[in-house]
């Protein structure tokens, strides 16, 4: 089930869905590596590597690959971490506390416990519209939407 | 003593100093608000509002007054604390994790034993190379290096 949530300003985007899974499910997906890279990229589109050291300034780093084979490193760090409620990270920084060459965005990733399923949202936060409007523009409305359902599908058979 | 360090980067600004205190006083009059009131603006510009939630996320407030009574707000938040030894804040968010208008720096505070003194290190890191010249241009030395003269002053006295 996906909903269209009003994102709060017109620097931000949004995606939410009722997942039938448990929350605690949903953080590992988010957190552990050989989880991650199962279903963070949108098919046919795959995560060659995903390291998250998941504490307040810790590192992470996921590299997406292409279908034709060219990789995308994206380097990151972790702000804020409630285990199997909340994870926020951005791209503002390489490692704690570099400043990024372009601070892009910032991804806060909750899960709540919602009618004995778990209410995801992830909302990506820019410092600019333009920004959001570029982010849009690149399919993150698809993209995200894709990868919610391959995160599902996997926090389901775990 | 003042000595003047390298800055690691072209994006980045360093005041160091070894000061006769122990560092626990210092991080007092970096964290409490009635200490912050008194050294954080150099003299004839005052602190008229000092506040800082010291945690990972939490929001901290400085209101700065020119000699003529014009009041700036400096809106951040703090990014990694470890209790008299580092401090780190931003501009980048106005709360956790609000991007601001403009992601300017970031701070990193250092209290290291040195000697039976303390090697203070206050280092200032921007996004840009443009934004450390602009900062540099605003009086960063002059304006950093009074106000650790009255930080080093006021911690001998508390």
């Amino acid at each position: 089930m996906t909903t269209e949530p009003k994102p709060s300003s017109d620097r931000e985007l949004v995606l939410t869905r009722l997942i039938d899974v448990p929350r605690e499910k949903l953080f590992r997906c988010w957190t552990e590596p050989e989880l991650m890279k199962q279903w963070f990229a949108p098919l046919p589109w795959t995560t060659t590597k995903a390291e998250m050291d998941v504490r307040p300034g810790g590192s992470s780093l996921i590299v997406m690959r292409s279908p034709q084979g060219e990789e995308f490193p994206n380097p990151g760090i972790v702000l804020e971490v409630v285990k199997n409620e909340k994870l926020v990270f951005t791209d503002a920084y390489t490692k704690a506390w570099e400043p990024s060459a372009k601070p892009f965005m910032t991804a806060i990733i909750t899960f709540a416990d919602e009618g004995g399923k778990t209410r995801y949202t992830a909302r990506a936060l820019h410092w600019t519209a333009e920004d959001r409007k570029t982010h849009e523009d690149m399919g993150f409305h698809q993209g995200w939407d894709q990868c919610a359902d391959q995160l599902a599908a996997l926090a389901a058979r775990i």
